[in-house]
């Protein structure tokens, strides 16, 4: 999930003068707006130690009318709070209608530190994610807005951070033992934040996760996307009232009128997009990661192949008796050569352990019912290798860009899939999942390739022509779908297929180490 | 809340065979209906053994066209099940658009069997009921409509028939070893089966409480459910498609328009709501249970009164000290003698340790919040007695009957108040409720009283007149508020107010009673 935040995004000094005073203008008018009408913002920024989280509500209470802002801190509880139920802390500092509640951390610091420190079973944190987001969910059905910040720094960085800060003199008293010792369960933080992110980021209060090691980028990241989601909230919102100020009489009843108006708006309202184009197309998606030279020459390519698929075959024969399933996904951008490395596989595995599942249109059957219909129906018996050339991610790929799904149908798609995903890891099966990626150039190359040759042309059809104009579409698509399905249980890896021999060796040997790992 | 189906509702034969052929014929011509649709419908048929969930089953095989329609009864696990993860048994078994699939206990068996028996943790009943709320909650947002039926018996009632089948010796065989260990566990299946309900009674996939004394009764309910929801669902739908018809143009597209119609009409669909007017009129209520002969003549009342509050002195002190706080809750018909009772308890209680709080019209600080936001503010430190005259069930009582809360609002407050109510008695809490019950001759007796004494007449105004003209709607509210909200933790107590004697006494009883058990 937190690889499309480690992408080294950011912005220059000059860039961000130039942007800062047009967003700053822009937030207050919005603020004034968004004090007009009925509804409460609630703005959650949370995060890892040291990514600069203060900085963000710093920089919002600066750019933002604190007179309609409020900024709630909490620490460990007090008498008062303890004397009450956990929620009594979070219903006092909830934020009126027409004002902005900036929670720092918010409800989510306590069951993630403690999930990470094993003081939390997660049965546990499963409940405490279920209270909040019921908790969340009935804020928004009476009208607030959501938006939830998770600021992310790689270990790495934390560490750099964490040691400058402490070598400063003026800021040496800010890193305590207690941020030492949370950087050494990073690991088990961020898989605990992943399971919190991923369990309450609905289309009613949604995250984003913003890559924070650049402050610049980091802070105009936050403020822009709230300028967005409360442009989008208000303009909605003036355009209901307008269609139903016409049937008003009542000048009494405006005030009634206007907060129902409101809350209908939501009930309608397409939840916004935080990873939309306008968000990324000036920084980087995750694909701009994958080193593209990478190269294997004959012979080596050759000696490993050779290596790795003995490897295979003895273990798919391991995982049978084990009884352990193993469910391999293929996506990929036409042409990226999924066919040809799943072959490397199956050339080498016993035909009675193994099932290749290419993945077009949906019968008629599948059509008469939920989407993940079909794949559940194809779910093999314990200790079979199941591979999908193409998958239920075409919903989020394919579906969204050529708008087949409703925008609401594709975004609640990550949760479900994630939940989908869930109960075969849980049940016992591996999930190993890759994006074999090319350079444009490399597609444009094997398209005319395939043009070419007579053998290879009915590789190559009009769709696929179409396709490659919305290079850029998919591309937004892949970087959220990364985002959001790339689990601890069910991560996403990224093949660098412009060399076939390197691509089909990367993902012999991921299969086969991820095997070894769990047999 | 299962009090409301121990009401002994029942039909008579010569009533239940004259409206059986109407009902027969309705439902076969819904079904037809629905058959050109896109809706798959889920019928769950649960509840306690013997209760009739096989006949109820067999009545709608019976009364339904069998070729569109699969009964799903699921036994264990089978081999293949097993080698899956669990949820596959059941997306195998999903009827297509357009048909009906009867689940026999549905998703809902192991999991409160298993709850029952001890061999599942409280917090893994929550995990598993995340998990079929998600569920349920996906398919209906494809489109999917869900009917979940949960058939009731009290302990006797239970034992009765459990007696009654083997003695027969036509059917002793169908009454296993097993099943009178159940009945052994019925309070602990029943505590099971309530946190089940609850936590997944939402407006999507809505469950039904069915009294199962009377088998007529019984079979009646449901069938003419199952038939006024698909009806109202095939209404709606088809005037969302008249009025996008007018804009259809291309005649191939009619049937994915239709679709998306029927999708979108579904996201903006009020939730039937199963506990209407014309569900109960003609069934009894839980307010028709309470005995208002109940009397108390004065030297009784005066010796009980007497020892019940010296009682409730002590008891106030050692909740103090024991840190333990007390909800009280009072709502009841206008005139009720909630004030009086309030007064009884108040006169003994040390004024450091108490609060009344009235509930009126919201002030303008709280109309800008959460409803709910007026009380969690109120809530008192530990140890303290804080007693509502009038209170958060304003919302489904006074808002619902009058209009002033949207059927959505009021709708989801059942939940929202039952979550409310839960983190406040996991916090330590003890919550009393008390709906003060008199009958309208009596309060037409006290309001005639208030208009004629000169110092009560300030208590009587035109609204508690206009109140009483609701008499009806309020009734059928408060049935489904105690259907809903009466939990194991946070139970209802109906109180015969006719004798404000009596009352008063029962009142000071049941809370010397409840803190008793507690301290």
């Amino acid at each position: 999930m937190f690889e499309t935040a480690e992408l080294c995004s950011q912005i220059d000094k000059k860039d961000y003068k130039k942007q800062l005073p047009e967003l700053r203008a822009g937030l207050l008018q919005a603020q004034f707006a968004l004090s007009k009408t009925n509804t409460p913002v609630i703005i959650i920024v949370s995060g890892i130690d040291a990514a600069g989280r203060g900085d963000v509500v710093n920089a919002l209470n600066e750019w933002l009318d604190t007179r309609g802002l409020e900024t709630i801190a909490l620490d460990s509880l007090t008498d008062e709070e303890s004397e009450r139920p956990y929620y009594w802390r979070f219903w006092r500092q909830l934020p009126a209608r027409g004002r902005i509640g900036i929670f720092f951390g918010g409800w989510y610091v306590d069951p993630i530190l403690q999930t990470a420190y094993q003081k939390m079973k997660k049965a546990h944190l499963h409940e405490a994610l279920t209270l909040m987001r019921r908790f969340e969910t009935m804020l928004v059905e009476d009208g607030a807005l959501i938006l939830k910040f998770w600021l992310h720094l790689s270990k790495q960085e934390q560490r750099k951070r964490l040691n400058k800060l402490q070598k400063n003199p003026h800021t040496r008293r800010s890193v305590s033992e207690r941020d030492w010792k949370h950087a050494k369960l990073y690991q088990q933080f961020l898989e605990a934040a992943e399971t919190a992110i991923r369990q309450t980021d609905s289309g009613n209060a949604p995250w984003l996760l913003v890559e924070a090691t650049d402050w610049r980028y980091r802070n105009l990241t936050v403020a822009r996307t709230v300028l967005e989601t409360l442009h989008k909230h208000l303009e909605a919102q003036s355009s209901t009232t307008r269609k139903s100020a016409n049937s008003k009489t009542n000048l009494d009843t405006i005030d009634l009128n206007q907060r129902l108006d409101n809350k209908q708006y939501r009930e309608e309202e397409i939840p916004p997009n935080l990873f939309s184009k306008e968000k990324i197309s000036d920084s980087k998606t995750i694909l701009d990661t994958v080193d593209l030279n990478q190269r294997l020459d004959n012979k080596e390519y050759r000696d490993e192949l050779e290596t790795y698929q003995g490897k295979l075959h003895r273990l798919a024969w391991a995982a049978y008796q084990k009884k352990c399933s193993t469910i391999i996904v293929f996506e990929g951008w036409d042409a990226a050569g999924k066919g040809g490395a799943i072959r490397r596989m199956t050339q080498v595995m016993d035909a009675r352990l193994y099932r290749v599942i290419s993945i077009a249109a949906p019968t008629d059957e599948e059509r008469a019912h939920h989407y993940l219909w079909r794949f559940w129906r194809h779910i093999a018996r314990a200790g079979r290798v199941t591979i999908y050339d193409r998958s239920w991610y075409g919903r989020v790929l394919v579906e969204r860009v050529e708008e087949f799904a409703k925008d609401k149908e594709w975004q609640r798609a990550y949760l479900e899939i994630n939940d989908f995903e869930e109960q075969l890891v849980k049940h016992g099966s591996i999930i190993i999942k890759f994006w074999v990626h090319i350079s444009k150039d490399e597609q444009l190359r094997r398209f005319q390739e395939r043009e070419q040759i007579p053998y290879k042309q009915h590789k190559i059809t009009e769709e696929d022509w179409r396709n490659r104009e919305k290079w850029e579409d998919y591309t937004i698509a892949v970087n959220e779908m990364v985002t959001r399905t790339s689990t601890h249980f069910a991560p996403w890896a990224l093949v660098a297929g412009d060399d076939k021999r390197f691509a089909r060796l990367q993902i012999l040997k991921t299969v086969c180490e991820r095997l070894e790992t769990v047999l």
